[in-house]
């Protein structure tokens, strides 16, 4: 982790929140886990079993909770910030300390790239060598577009936005404050939609599939990240939507008009057809795969590789995926799945010549 | 949806066929839903549960076919263009409009491009920022390569071809006229084979895997649309070929030495490994797996996230996924998947025990 | 395959080993199989059971395996060389015929390209078109980037390295020797970690995901090669491993922290989520998802599309996935396993009414 620049505790809590207990004026350059921080490193208490790391640290300060400071059987001589969520913490601070570390950028438009007079570039953004930014663009303050990077025809992207190398963002969709896209990642292309017209039966069959146009656009809010080489399509007539505060893994498709609601999480390589509607801080699995025109509610979890065909529409946790077995035993229970009517058909067998039998007791052996 | 130039009937029948009922001077600038639709808006009915909402529109004129035409009670003072397939004319109608109102692209190659002196490039083509197009290659009439578009050694694009940003082309690769490739798809990079080549065993072995040369490349036709991300590779000593009107979409994968008959659409996440033949007229759903080596019949259908492993000889819908159910439930029925074999026994024990029973009884309660 | 420049069986076997068998001063220019080779051409044997065209054959000479050789009844006048992997041997010996024909590319920097004052490329490398090199990257001898291709600040390139079109490497990565990287792959974007800081319940709630920053960076080994458009995250806080001859598909997902041991091959769309650790000579399937923080033996191998949701300590062959069948049969089939329950039950009940019979019986009947 990055380290050189130290900043007292006080400074800590007047950027972050929370509460010095100790020392303020004690400074902290790096961070670092509790049993091999030195006087010089923030430490920090998300998990009860190690408080007993905390009484014998040499950390120059411990992000705790107020619950666990309370637990303490010793503390005397150290310092701490209390926060109800140290590991929050902890990820907000260790970025700032990167953020110190890392060579600041120079705004300013890269001499290899190409922006097209009628775009407007904040001066406090950083254009990146070979970027492209085509007419009626608007880049936000402090934006970053990193090598590579296609802003098309009338995008807005917020203050803070970063695109990583070769990002690909359409005509006229919008991106909120500091959205992250990460390497390869491509927004706005269009929709798989397309007419049948076609004449004819079978092999003599003639014509084409007819292009729906795509003319909407993606809406992305503030705060979300979204993974390498992920896709989302424009919508066909209304725009695609991901609400604020979404995290999307790589290698995601996002089909036309969908909207996903706020905090919710996709991890890699999930697939969403179009216009499927998916609630507030849902956690969607690897590999998922959801069907179109469908509505998941609010707090769903769908867990990694399952399949959604229907819509959900309570809270919960969905799965339909086997884990992988040693394949001979695999190949015996899937034989009997295929051949599941036949035991059903056997049990019945069984059931009737029961019902055979009791009608023959009740008739009087 | 754009708007702003105004067309006639007739002149939309003289260039998307059809036949005017009514005015054919009426002028339209635009497509509109029946419901919604205004005098200078063309509307579409591709469904008959709308046929009421037809003679109550204020559209100026509405597609329809001969059909539902005839069902109309009412249909004095309006206006009409007849067509077997009134859904494919609004999506070519709507095409046009979003063509007419764009900017006009300017033939050339922008200044930040290169395009090595040895290739070929038309007159009326578009080079955008920073594309490459290397030795050898043509490009066609009329084609427009977006930003950061790699076009490789000997590449030939035939007219009206668009590719999107950063899309790459590996060298001797053909796209057949109005080619669609989306942003950062990748066409003809290497199949992946590899000869093992290796000494020992275990944990001791040395060696390597040698790569196999692929030295086959893509034949796209005419009038394929390829989505965002999609890879199709090369083959190893034959081409990979895409035939005609094919539609592929985002984040495909399509293995060396595969053909795609012509018509077939896949869905997104999808993936062919190599050598496989898919016939023509085929329905390949979301995130669907084809193993290598197979041949599917024209007109299969095979459904979302369902698996492939050997050929399918026959037309038809083919599915191995399930939908997912309530975590707790699925548990339940993976537990007894995997004991399949045991609730058999159970079966066989009981036929046993009543084969023994009806010995007993035939040999004489 | 490329021709036209001849070479002796005895250069042959002095760059690549074997044994000529026949004349050493005996020319070739190129590779066919044995049905069609020429005098001019070498073909190779490697499935017995093509020995006979071996004996018919016109090629100028044949790769062969010595216990192959023995088994011929005729090879007067023939041409041999002898090694024990011929099939490895003839990849080897078309990779060379491929260069040899190959247009050579110029060692320098191409005029379009940027590359950082402060980053040290090596002048044998071949620097492409729009291609970016930041400050402190390293390029080492041949290397060869496409045109479009990002070097991200600190990366070390081994010695002839090709990264195709538009491939996207970040701060810090290293690329053993001879590491392919296809068009669009991305290594080392941000792993996919975020810590909750929510206040309040349901749609009340409010707060957000903190980034938990991703220090490390991914380390490649010599001789992997990395498929178009797959992504490999960089570590949280150690790094990303993929260890030396690891082979890799197009399309597949690395999620941070992982390790992938020597002379593992993984095919197209697998997805693998964080913290997992792969073995060595191992082989991932198709579209296989491994769950994160997982552990996988040497020499294990996942069937494609299954789903790996715990630890492997055994070497095998694991399974979890379906082969599709005709929909109505799968239908019927789900809907048992879905009342898999049900049937139990139902011979849970066949049971009791045996036991009670046989406690009739044993009672007295």
């Amino acid at each position: 982790m990055a380290a050189g620049i130290a900043i007292t505790l006080d400074e800590l809590v007047q950027r972050f929140g929370g509460e010095v207990v100790g020392q303020g004026t004690h400074r902290v350059d790096n961070l670092a886990p509790l049993d091999k921080a030195g006087p010089t490193h923030l430490a920090f208490l998300a998990n009860q079993k190690y408080l007993p790391q905390v009484e014998s640290t040499h950390a120059g300060a411990v992000l705790i909770s107020p619950v666990d400071l309370d637990k303490l059987n010793k503390r005397d001589g150290s310092n701490f910030i209390v926060t109800p969520n140290p590991y929050a913490y902890f990820a907000r601070v260790a970025q700032a300390f990167i953020e110190l570390a890392a060579p600041k950028a120079v705004p300013g438009v890269h001499p290899t790239a190409y922006v097209d007079p009628a775009a407007k570039v904040a001066t406090s953004a950083v254009i990146g060598p070979h970027v492209t930014v085509e007419a009626g663009a608007v880049v936000g303050e402090r934006v970053k577009l990193d090598a590579g990077v296609s802003v098309g025809r009338g995008v807005t992207l917020g203050d803070d936005v970063h695109l990583y190398p070769n990002v690909t963002v359409y005509h006229g969709c919008k991106l909120g404050a500091r959205v992250i896209m990460h390497a390869g990642a491509v927004i706005g292309a269009d929709g798989f939609g397309f007419a049948p017209d076609f004449v004819g039966e079978d092999d003599e069959r003639t014509g084409s599939w007819v292009k729906i146009p795509q003319v909407g656009a993606v809406d992305i809010g503030e705060d979300v990240e979204i993974g390498a080489n992920t896709t989302i399509d424009r919508g066909a007539m209304a725009d695609t939507v991901i609400e604020a505060n979404v995290k999307i893994d790589n290698l995601v498709q996002i089909g036309h008009n969908c909207r996903i609601g706020t905090y919710t999480v996709i991890a890699g390589c999930a697939g969403i057809a179009g216009s499927t509607n998916i609630g507030r801080h849902c956690m969607i699995g690897g590999a998922v795969g959801i069907a179109g025109h469908l509505t998941l509610a609010d707090h769903v979890i769908v867990t990694a590789q399952s399949g959604v065909s229907k819509s959900l529409t309570k809270a919960g946790m969905y799965t339909s995926a086997f884990p992988a077995v040693p394949h001979a035993d695999w190949n015996k229970s899937a034989a009997l799945v295929r051949n599941l009517d036949k035991l059903r058909d056997r049990i019945k067998a069984l059931e009737t010549a029961r019902g055979e039998r009791e009608g023959d007791k009740s008739g009087g052996t």
